[in-house]
């Protein structure tokens, strides 16, 4: 208990879960925030389903679940926290401590002491080098004003032929909202696939690949120069290799930290560009605490800093820095980049370290591609996933996961978050007691099902190809047998002329084994992994040197299927 | 590689992924399975989906995904397994590593020799000491000819007033399966609520609250004695405290293992009446292995044993024994009891030790129950749940949680599991990287909040009634205020009227505090919890010394609402 100031800078998410913790702790404590905006304690994430109409009232964005809203009135009332909205905090003055702030509408000053001072102030939207970034019909989607703008002209029906500039997650977030068969909507990304990375190229691929299926066009390594305009509206987007028709274009190309208040100053700024703090989220000035969006993060993997702007690191973090001002001793140890995004029906998910982020940081990987079931195949709400594991080869230390499908991965990518948090192997995984039930997973759960396969890979019985370099096999004309098990009907429904298929069911396999030559590579297909797993065992068995599968069958083709 | 000869006795789950592993790995291998029934590699815990006419065919029972049916067949052509059905397995000789069997429909007898055997006996419903039970009418669901006469009676109109006797996984399932409106459905249980051992008494209770609102009815402490017919067809179940009509009676009592051949064989039985084995799933006869419903695991946190019969761990055995009988050295270590069920729209999830188990264990533990949004409120898709966490005082080790709600649990039970495994506390959760997202969860997932609900309580922040201390309190006439946080319109429209009942809505609490009585005990309640918790952090900052909150407001009351 005491009379402590403790003094919050920036009121969306961090400074204000910051405040209802310490408040919660702290009965006495002056608390206040300072946020240069109008809007506090909003839901950015919930945008999306805002444009999308999922959100019918504006005002749900920043409500409680009993309807009230929050806004200083409620902060004021309900949790004993000052807030003055419209004051941009301009200076810190660390020996006096105090804060330098102005109305940004009246222009006056005011000064706020502190014996805690509290840095949310989150992140900005990066502006690239595109000409003509001020036409009409040119939108972001970082805060409530962009969100009001995007949907008046939806509801204005000026959005029809829409380009997305990046596709993280906000960019393909602003995607699932706005998609509908009326429009043309059309995402630019500077790098090879989707979600560069958060996926891996492979996933990244075949998750556009889905997308594409309904709708969505994508052009991938191509750079935005320029907007062109009519009449002061934005008409085209004008590419380093071609232009593209639009009367709506959405910038989604990343966020970077705000830090000019602290590094002004004087705190000490990390090479990523944002804050650096220590466990307990104390800047370089120990009464000085910065956390959400515009802090650096420590990537529990690799102990390496990273930029991770996250509403859940916001809150978490959150709760930390309000226990810690009130005399506390709470830790954030760090994260590992988990994140889940439902996009046109696909989940999508991952945690830990991509297959390339792994490489490039000099772990001897090795990965698997599975595709499986969600649940029980039989069950009527069953649904396909794709799931690709990363591990380390010598410690067999799960790195990381993907996942995507319009079946359940959220639940797998947690559950190997929390391995990895624990320092988790393969090896662990089929001790792991994970709930069974047919409207749930399968006896096996699929994410354990894929840790076997990876072990199976390591232990060398399973040799797999992946979906890209039999790509590249096909492609480059080499000599082997693509030995399609799937049924005759199911092979008879779609399938590629080419010499090198063969098709051969898996029940029959071990009686025909003398129609399968012994002189060429064989690689085993079909069309979920599985069943070409099985057969590739059987040639092994029988003797066959050259054999291999392709992991995770014609589910994990990202190319198109008439090249299958 | 090698000729050895595997004999696997049981045809179900444990059995045919015995064989489906070690096939894999040992390609020259004489796998053999005897089955003395008539199907095999059947999925049992599909059946009350069949019943429910979700699965249209009984064939998916056992088939593959790809449509191929799972018999002898199939494990001669794809699997190179050689199945023996309506073969019974009598004897095992062990010094002359044979297996005297016999065929049911014949009585010819056959030897088997083996070098490895595989017990995968499973289990058999138990018949409770209730006369008539050979009415017609009177069904089990434990294996498929059980779900072939369900179903044969329900489409006859011959099930229409239902008594399912047990209320464990199957009846539960079965309760699933055939509950209509067109319907009586009755559960008699002998122990106080739904789902005992699996569930706390109070999560049984708010989950049959839940379930009588759709109209099922319960009977709970009753026992029944025995049942009546007329015409040989089952009218009444006659009980220690009534009578019920029935046309169709389910037993479900429980299951008891299959160990009468390990049992003769010499094999040492374990105090749960099952199988003893070690971890890698050896019996007391270093070449006899098994595994399944007939075998007794190891709880991962007490380091007891105990009798689990679940697919998942015949299964997950199944390729532990797999890898062994071929040379491996896998290990299955054991259970922490996890389970998962979706009964009439409601998810309900468990794992680790419930609070009674936990006491009786001797652990001192403390307890939350929190009712959250399952995702962000403003989401359309948006459910409420209600999860139970228990931890140990000293070590602050998470020993188990539960979850019911129309929202999703099974995520968060598989999280905390995980935990579990590796001995995580409640100051882990926070830092593990769960993902966020809007339809997916809170940005501080509703695990995460159940967790630092219960550091509150453990470091004092939170101090709490449960409901059903509450309700004690009530009915004894205890005087004391319930301050009823919520605002206005939600009061009005529900409340009971109680002369310790007074409203006072959390966002008037601090400029209204001097209408709440300073001599007498304050319990706050809202509609999930969180509000009366922090109302009663308002109230004990302003120097009230006897506050508590309800845990789990209204959500979490499972007596009758007329009673709030
Ligand atoms: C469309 C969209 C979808 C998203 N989806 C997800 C998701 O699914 N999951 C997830 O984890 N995250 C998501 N995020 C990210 C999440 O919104 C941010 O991580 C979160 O808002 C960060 O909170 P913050 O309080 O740290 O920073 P911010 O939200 O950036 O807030 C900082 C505030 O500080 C104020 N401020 C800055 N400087 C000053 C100053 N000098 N004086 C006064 N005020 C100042 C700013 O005006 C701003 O309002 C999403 C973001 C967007 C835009
Ligand atoms: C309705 C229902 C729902 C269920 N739901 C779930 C669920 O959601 N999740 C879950 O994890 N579990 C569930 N279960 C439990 C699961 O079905 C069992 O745990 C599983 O079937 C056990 O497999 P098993 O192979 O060990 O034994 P069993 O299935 O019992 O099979 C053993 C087989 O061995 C044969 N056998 C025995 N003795 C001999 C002998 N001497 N000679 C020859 N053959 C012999 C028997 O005939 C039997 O077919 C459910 C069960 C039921 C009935
Ligand atoms: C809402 C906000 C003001 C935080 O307030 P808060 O009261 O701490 O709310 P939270 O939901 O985070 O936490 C609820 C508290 O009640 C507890 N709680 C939750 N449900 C409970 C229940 N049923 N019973 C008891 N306690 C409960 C939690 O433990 C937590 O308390 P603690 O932090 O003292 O442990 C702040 O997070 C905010 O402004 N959020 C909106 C902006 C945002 O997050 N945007 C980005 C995401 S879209
Ligand atoms: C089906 C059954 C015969 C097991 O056969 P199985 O081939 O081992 O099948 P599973 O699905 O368990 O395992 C699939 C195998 O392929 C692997 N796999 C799964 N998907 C894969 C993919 N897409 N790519 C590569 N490998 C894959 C798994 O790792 C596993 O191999 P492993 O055990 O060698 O590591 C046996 O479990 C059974 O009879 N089940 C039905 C009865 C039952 O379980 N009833 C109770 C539940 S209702
Ligand atoms: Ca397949
Ligand atoms: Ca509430």
């Amino acid at each position: 208990m005491s009379n402590k100031k403790i003094l919050i800078i920036g009121g969306v998410a961090a400074g204000p879960k910051t405040a209802a913790r310490a408040r919660r702790l702290d009965p006495e404590a002056q608390i206040t925030i300072l946020e240069k905006g109008k809007y506090i304690s909003y839901a950015g994430c919930g945008m999306p389903f805002y444009l999308a109409g999922k959100i019918h009232d504006f005002d749900h964005l920043y409500s409680t679940s009993y309807g009230v809203k929050r806004d200083p009135d409620f902060f004021k009332s309900e949790r004993g926290v000052e807030v003055f909205t419209g004051m941009e905090a301009i200076a810190i003055d660390r020996d006096r401590k105090q804060v330098i702030a102005r109305h940004v509408d009246t222009g006056e000053e005011k000064v706020f002491d502190y014996d805690k001072l509290v840095l949310g102030t989150g992140s900005y939207p990066i502006t690239p080098p595109i000409e003509n970034l001020d036409l009409k019909g040119v939108y972001r989607l970082n805060h409530l004003e962009d969100a009001q703008l995007i949907k008046q002209a939806l509801d204005a029906g000026e959005v029809n032929d829409v380009v997305v500039i990046g596709s993280g997650f906000i960019g393909m977030e602003a995607v699932d909202a706005i998609f509908s068969p009326r429009r043309t909507v059309t995402v630019v990304e500077f790098k090879e696939t989707l979600l560069p990375g958060i996926l891996d190229q492979d996933m990244g691929n075949l998750l556009y690949k889905s997308l594409y299926e309904q709708g969505l066009e994508g052009r991938f390594g191509e750079k935005v120069l320029k907007l062109e305009g009519e009449d002061g509206r934005v008409a085209r987007v004008i590419t380093d290799k071609g232009a593209i028709d639009a009367d709506a274009v959405i910038l989604a190309v990343g966020v970077r930290p705000n830090v000019q208040l602290a590094q002004a100053a004087g705190l000490t700024i990390g090479e990523t560009g944002a804050i650096v703090v220590n466990e307990y989220m104390q800047t370089s000035d120990p009464d000085i605490y910065a956390l959400g969006d515009c802090v650096e993060n420590t990537h529990l993997l690799t102990g390496k800093k990273v930029f991770a702007p996250m509403a859940t690191y916001a809150n978490r973090q959150g709760r930390v820095v309000g226990d810690n001002v009130t005399g506390g001793q709470s830790t954030f140890k760090g994260v590992l980049g988990t994140g889940v995004l439902h996009c046109l029906g696909i989940n999508v998910a991952r945690t830990g370290l991509g297959e390339a982020q792994a490489r490039a940081l000099g772990y001897e990987v090795e990965t698997i591609r599975v595709a499986t079931f969600d649940m029980t195949h039989y069950h009527p709400n069953s649904n396909k996933i794709l799931l690709k594991m990363i591990a380390d080869k010598k410690t067999r230390r799960l790195l990381g996961i993907q996942g995507i499908g319009k079946g359940e991965v959220a639940k797998r990518i947690d559950v190997a978050a929390t391995m990895i948090y624990y320092g988790g192997t393969l090896d662990d995984l089929l001790n792991i007691d994970l709930g069974y039930s047919p409207p749930y997973n399968t006896p096996i759960d699929p994410m354990v099902h894929t840790g076997m396969a990876l072990k199976n890979k390591l232990e060398g019985v399973a040799v797999t190809y992946t979906p890209a370099e039999v790509k590249e096999k096909l492609d480059r004309g080499d000599d082997f047998i693509l030995l399609d098990v799937r049924t005759a009907p199911q092979f008879n429904m779609r399938h590629i002329e080419d010499p090198r298929i063969q098709q051969l069911a898996l029940g029959e396999l071990r009686q025909k084994l003398d129609q399968v030559p012994r002189d060429k590579e064989i690689v085993t297909v079909c069309v979920m992994g599985s069943r070409a797993y099985e057969a590739s065992r059987i040639l092994q068995g029988a003797g066959f040197t050259n054999v291999k599968f392709m992991e995770a069958g014609m589910e994990g083709w990202p190319y198109d299927m008439d090249e299958f």
